[in-house]
């Protein structure tokens, strides 16, 4: 920790703050600067008891109190420098191919889904996603089949081949979902859910975690340590846009987290741009720009009759324009590299 | 729902677009304007299909689509005209008095908890706060004392008299923590959780529904719907913050929300300044702020030894300073015509 | 500055990061913690060059680099202890009475300017407020009466005695509108100007500075040092409003900035609620907060005809809604110990 | 207009706002649904009063006024359905060929100049970039060489026959920039400036507009209206980022600004990731994400040594990083089709 002092302190002053730094089990070490004096408190931040409460504690004499350690661990490239790979039904997430989870936003029915899901195998995606719970921000939208589209889903994952990820939105149907599901989603509103996310790694399936609307990185990559501090340590974070003051867009995709976390951890990083824009006319643009800047994979709503959608029809592609997609991404995919 | 053209549309598009917003059950109504046509679709929204992906249905007619009807039912002024009032212990929030909730961050143990109840107590505060179940961003971080933090609230309970209010989790504590509180809070993290708000509305308790981060008062509303459509009137917005992008305070504390909720809804509200701004030095000014604008009540962290604190040091009040509070603010609760 | 290692540095690295930073000028002190080394580069930061290239140039071996100096001078309460206060015609601005300025978003023409002049005057009102040069978002709307509103201004002046503030919009204007005005008007979208700025405290007349929509409040305070660093000491700095993600207002009103500007600067503070809602029915509320909280004035938009208006309609009280916020302000201005 | 009334609104009440709706030039059309009755008020939203302060005027009958016609117009694909391109010194942007404009922030001496604009010649950019006006936060910051640095932009033009770009700040310099510059950039903070903006235009050189920091694209698009209106159809936007809460960029690039503005508009689309991240570490992918997602240019910042820089050294490449990512971008542009 370093506490800035005040500009005009006196000695006196100084030294109860010193005193207090020691009794919270710092050791202090001052540095007398040009306009300021400056106090590096040495010892563990993630063990110690925080500083932050000194400049309330000192109005007149502390200014600013920075921490220095960074607070996550697990999820760090210093604790593991190379990528974590996930294995899911012979799919690998973080390897050299970029993976492509389609499907649509809800679980509807049996000829919906089975549709969507040989469709999108056809045209290469190797995981289905769909939602059996859904969050609706009002009670009076469809709320999900519940097990019935996770039966649904698992008699597709049987017809096709296809992985299955599915959102758990409740610690009661953690079980039930990871009987299911090959991968857990847990959603940006349930993103802090911190109960959630230790009920979901203890199920011991991968969780894609997706960022919150208002989450800042270090926020996020804190919420994924709550997944490997559990013994869980198939996590992968997912982009899907964060909430801003703009409105043409549903939210704003952030493209520039995929290379901050690839920089900071060792997990995954998977782009959502069907709710990082909520119109599938952008949809394709952010597919190629999340490929280029280094996602190891796409989840992308799909439906076979967007119009019809029970949720969120504004922003599915059709499953021609799926297939469209996919033969665009191409290029793109060879540019970075990649399968 | 309004369904705007585009300017150049043929009219054999024209006609396939209102073909469809008849197959989806609305009667259309054109109306051709100087620059632009426009449909109106007549319907209830709220039991109908949505016609939002018409614009991705038909890219080359539709411009974009508004809808007209509120999405929120219960909670709204419409449906209750009156303002709805609450009572607790003998405590009423929403009525002419001006309630104040106080108590530290989390309960940390017995002596700390009881020193804290009887001196909120004794400055005049009705309702105990405390959390024995901490939501932290990080899992290295105090969690909450659980079951035996909850035992210290009824035991400071039984010794002042004071209501307590607590946060709820976790669907699965709903019945143990609505066991010991009179009053259960759902957290910013939460606000969208709505399996935790089902599960807590159906204990029957009195709900405080704090505003999420980047909640929109609309969907805050919705959140709100989901308490009163299961069964349970005793519903209470909190305001305590959005996060913007001013990093001086730990949130920006949107004080608008106060009139605007009590425009639109019938439901008490509170005013958080501890959360809502992060700085114990800003929380006076806040209260006032807060009073002045028909606050129903305050929300405040208050510890014996903020510097001791385990969890938000920084934004709690001393008692001493909790006392000097109440007494300045007097003179605003009186100008605001209330007691 | 602070410059944070990376935990795994080699000590040959730590060398060459050290000699950096010697040859910029400052002289390096390490203090070697739990996790991470530390240095304090101890040097003058607001004379010498900045750090924060260290982590680019040094990506193996710098984590973070941190300033320790406030960034601000000749606003901040350091260099000034006291309030300052700003006199116009008999009008101080920062002392213990609560100013109101008040006025049409436009000068539209001589009936409506002397029609509220009047009002506003005998509500109360020492200040007029109306734009003669108006910033609009599009080229196609009203853009101002110009050198002739300016006219009509001063003639609202003579007739009522009240001081005129107008908005400046161009450098070249600068002499022209401190012809005219009493106080001189920097709008959000020009509030890091600086050229503006510069022009406008060469005029030596008072500025009302406002707020950006995306500005940090520090970023503020040193937009006001370009005026005082151009030696005029007249500055106010006008809240009105931050660009959040919330729709139901228009800006979102931060009075959170109140308390903090009063405690950084020494300078009046003004806030702004017709800009800071963009909704008239607020007004009032935002007024008794704004009030509460310390404001040292208030800038109200008002027109004789809000529905008539040339520009912000739904935003202007109509002088009856004027006349009523003036009484039913009173009892806040008593219960925050101003007149 | 679309006109929203109340549900419980009154015969009478209705028959005042349709009498004020005609009064204001519009005809009223009214539409009686299941839960609200809706007016369409039929006439030039452009070119008649704005009806939004109805809201105001009726606040009993009214609930919400919406407009339906877009504000843009010469800027728009319709007035202009094919792409625009811009010739400057035998570079077209907009065309096929994805230009790269580069240099240093600021302009700061010969050497420094010559060193990069050579270099950057060498990798392969087209227009040099260099600040010779630098608006800064702090006054106590470098302003700037002026003149000077414009007479070192030439003289680097004249050595190596590239194009030069250069930011103008003042109206008072349009005539002294436009001299020098190829192509005159309006910078972020004053991208709402509309007297620059319009000063800028008139000097017929093209205009690279920066997005604002908090800045709808419609607001931007208006911006760009100022420009071709003022008679200069040499228009291109460039997207920098937006201000976010995410503190560990400096800015949040919004690259779906890329397609968008392609789609609603036939300007040229520049992209900026120096100060779109602020990191020096994150340009490369934020450049391999533009030319992905269409971007027409790029606007990079190169400085010989960026640890020197008089101005945000952490944002600019070396020469050595620049010619890497040149070779390294070329994969993705021809994958985008361009060259």
């Amino acid at each position: 920790m370093i506490i800035v002092f005040k500009s005009n302190i006196t000695r006196k002053k100084e030294e109860a703050v010193l005193k207090e730094i020691k009794r919270l089990g710092y050791r202090p070490h001052i540095m007398r600067g040009v306009a300021r004096t400056v106090v590096g408190a040495i010892g563990d931040e993630l063990t110690h008891k925080s500083l932050e409460a000194l400049a309330t504690q000192f109005p007149d004499a502390v200014e600013s109190v920075m921490p220095v350690q960074k607070r996550f661990k697990l999820v760090s490239r210093e604790a593991h420098p190379a990528n974590s790979t996930i294995a899911v039904r012979g799919t690998v997430i973080g390897g050299r191919k970029v993976q492509v989870m389609a499907g649509p936003c809800s679980v509807e029915n049996e000829k919906q889904l089975l549709a969507t899901a040989h469709a999108v195998r056809a045209a290469g995606a190797t995981v289905l996603r769909g939602g059996a719970f859904k969050p609706r921000t009002s009670p009076y939208e469809f709320q999900g089949l519940g097990e019935k589209g996770l039966k649904l889903l698992a008699k597709a994952r049987k017809e096709t081949g296809l992985a299955v990820i599915t959102e758990l939105l409740s610690e009661d149907h953690a079980e039930l979902v990871a009987e299911y599901a090959d991968i857990i989603q847990i959603g940006a509103r349930n993103s802090q859910n911190f109960q959630l996310l230790i009920a979901a790694a203890k199920t011991g399936k991968p969780i894609l975690l997706k960022r919150g609307l208002a989450m800042r990185i270090e926020e996020w990559l804190l919420s994924g340590e709550y997944v490997l501090s559990n013994g869980n340590p198939g996590l992968m974070f997912c982009e899907r846009g964060i909430r801003t003051f703009e409105t043409c867009t549903r939210n704003t995709l952030d493209l520039s987290a995929v290379p901050i976390i690839k920089k900071e951890s060792h997990c995954p990083v998977v782009v959502d741009p069907s709710q990082g824009s909520g119109r599938a006319d952008l949809v394709i643009a952010m597919c190629k720009g999340a490929v280029a800047m280094g996602a190891d994979a796409l989840l992308i709503e799909v439906h076979p009759n967007p119009a019809e959608a029970l949720s969120d029809g504004a922003q599915q592609l059709s499953l021609k324009g799926f297939a469209e997609l996919m033969v665009e991404l191409k290029p793109f995919i060879a540019a970075a590299g990649r399968e």
